[in-house]
């Protein structure tokens, strides 16, 4: 990892340090993605079947995983691990469930009532990567908030061959339907539906440089599905003081830097020491892992950045937005109304990434490549919708008719002004019969 | 209007009743918005000058607007307009403020905190189209969010001239800046920044094609602007059973047909003399409207669909999805709990169209198209982020640092279960050098 001093950059410099590689999406991905798209439109589960022949090696039986399927990867399972997902489960239900919206309801004039009112999203799709290592933890993060939410219709698609734990995941998220499917085509059919799959309003989840392409062309499809958020690669931000424990920072670093080379690892501190110290138990603890290879692509292009003060160290933090943001400091607490533009942080010496990866409760699908700026941490939320309602009594509407027109005349739409119009006129005709019967 | 009865149709014709008119942004319109773009990004001020000469044929002097003209605005509006402004926007910020955000703290297990915590998007730009007709309106349904979110920096873009209303609103919502740019080289401006411009991170508002255009590109572009909600043409569905007033139910159709010739007007009734009747209604009505012409080019492609019962009105409505939708029955509020995919519902017999539009507290920035399945009417959470938070104590880690171990070995993530592995060891050390010490 090189270590660069913050004061002694130039503005350019600076801003080269805190920009993301650029995500370039070629155009034969684009094109391949469109014709994948088409082609599973049109044939729906031909298509499918010869697309994961193609892609997959595999000739699926049935796009759909029977109930028996489930079972059987339940019972192969040990006790061991399903313990420890479930107990992920709980923790990720306890957070959720704690996000309910709660329907508000305000009367902004006398006879003017204002509402707003929660809805799950009808049906959702739930995407989970395959390749080396299976992802149960983000069947969790995914299926979690879909089960609180009470969409009606949960699907998850999954390259073959599925991990057993992945399915037991599934079974405690409630999943409606499990189709082996990977890649853009498992993003068309859930879009679009086939004569297996369901068609979905949502599309959830990660997946490599086809499958976010198909996430962005179908949520830019007439009659596609929407999509959860922009995708790019991981990201971490270690605050560290010179009290922090350097083999701890490192931990944390390169659980950032095994997750694949293109991992965006920073560490952010006032003081050099730690720097030096920190560098070095990254080096020594490296040598203990299996995706040493992998992490050491990504360390590649980390860096430690040494500032003036720990106010300067979280200002680095907030303009570069990372993803995961880890505050090993003496007082971490007192830093958390200075921090923002941040996916989640971590506070404190016993708040490693992994925690929140696997089992704290909060979500580990998190905006990264600065959209935290913009873009929230994954929650119930996503997977619900807000409409509002306003229910105005007669004399709520004659009270307010009067500055509606006004402002209807102000814009020139004189049957916006109209619509108001005719009701106060019905209205005064009404009363003045009702005064002559008196 | 054309009268169809529900039950007579087959499905494909159902599916083509409830489909939208295909929006399709043609290749030269993205070419000359990428080259529109690319300008302003290459020469900043210089291009919007230019561009502003060409496209809107005036010649700036300046592009941000200056408190001078700002004041002058307020001196020349009558009292009457701005009172009614005034009141809109009161009760607009009533009912936005209400949807302020409480902070979340969950301790999932002893010692495991998570949290959710809100922080507002730190600069956000507006968009207001220009046109005929000047949108105050727009201004405080973007304005006030921003304001009550706490958004450090809110611009505004409108191409000249500017309107009175629209800086007197602008004033009201305390906006930072106005620059009199339109088009997708306004939407440049606020997304990259310019000499006079000041950069932001989400652009909110609805414009033409083009403006629609450059916020999709802009926010596809790295280091770019976030935007609001994909657009469509306006909608409006209005379910009214045979208790309705015909007059106020033609009335509320036309407010939707006056707004330009794109509007999609639905009627749904279970009573078929209903139908009828506004029928007439709306062909009496539409002769005393000064945008007859635009209203009777939407009413061209608009239908009243004859349903059963109300409960198929309310099933027909929610796989429409409509962006207003208008509950004229003797029982509106019976129906809520069945409601689904809309916008903004409007209650009863006094709740017009038009009072959403102006002044009872909601928000008119509305999905549309069909997008009412995903997403929500805007509100002060788009102008805002949620943050996750954990922060694990010690004796957290030691109950909690099992499951994680467990979990980040199925994946085969080394690292992840190292990080917690060094912390559980040292802490192991610590107790028992304590527990020796004892
Ligand atoms: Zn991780
Ligand atoms: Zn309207």
């Amino acid at each position: 990892m090189r270590t660069v001093v913050w004061k002694s950059l130039g503005e350019s410099q600076k801003e080269g340090l805190m920009r993301r590689p650029a995500i370039t999406t070629g155009a034969q991905t684009q094109a391949s993605v469109a014709d994948i798209i088409a082609d599973v439109r049109e044939r729906g589960d031909e298509s499918l079947k010869a697309l994961t022949q193609k892609f997959d090696g595999v000739e699926l039986d049935s796009i759909k995983l029977d109930k028996a399927t489930l079972a059987e990867a339940e019972a192969r399972l040990g006790e061991d691990i399903k313990l420890a997902l479930r107990q992920a489960y709980d923790n990720i239900s306890t957070f959720h469930r704690a996000q309910k919206a709660q329907p508000l309801k305000v009367e902004t004039m006398p006879g003017v009532v204002c509402e707003s009112i929660t809805r799950p999203i009808n049906r959702v799709g739930l995407y989970i990567p395959g390749g080396s290592a299976p992802l149960p933890s983000t069947v969790l993060m995914l299926g979690v908030p879909a089960q609180i939410a009470g969409c009606r219709k949960v699907v998850l698609c999954t390259p073959p061959p599925v991990a057993d734990e992945i399915l037991y995941c599934a079974k405690l998220c409630e999943i409606d339907e499990i189709y082996t499917l990977g890649g853009a085509q498992a993003v068309a059919a859930m879009a679009f539906g086939t004569q297996s799959v369901t068609k979905v309003d949502k599309i959830f989840g990660p997946g490599n440089a086809y499958v976010t392409e198909a996430k962005r062309q179908v949520s830019l499809a007439a009659n596609g599905a929407a999509m959860d958020m922009p995708a790019g690669p991981s990201e971490v931000l270690v605050i560290a003081d010179a009290g922090a424990d350097p083999d701890f920072v490192a931990a944390d670093l390169l659980s950032q830097a095994e997750h694949g080379p293109d991992s965006q690892v920073v560490l952010v501190t006032p003081a050099p020491e730690m720097a030096e110290k920190v560098a070095d138990a990254v080096q020594q603890q490296l040598t203990t892992l299996s995706r040493a290879e992998i992490a050491k692509q990504a360390l590649g292009s980390s860096v430690i950045i040494i500032a003036d003060t720990l106010t300067q160290c979280v200002s680095i933090s907030n303009r570069y937005g990372p993803e995961h943001l880890i505050v090993q400091t003496q007082q971490p607490r007192d830093l958390l109304p200075l921090l923002d533009n941040a996916g989640s942080i971590f506070l404190g010496a016993y708040s490693p990434e992994s925690v929140g990866d696997y089992a704290s409760g909060t979500n580990h699908v998190l905006p990264t490549y600065g959209y935290t700026r913009t873009y929230s941490s994954l929650g119930l939320a996503d997977f619900t919708k807000r409409m509002t309602v306003q229910e105005l009594s007669d004399t709520g509407l004659q009270t307010l008719g009067p500055t509606v027109m006004r402002i209807a005349e102000a814009e020139g739409l004189d049957a916006h002004r109209q619509a108001v119009d005719i009701r106060l006129t019905k209205l005064q005709q009404t009363q003045d019969s009702e005064d002559s019967l008196a």
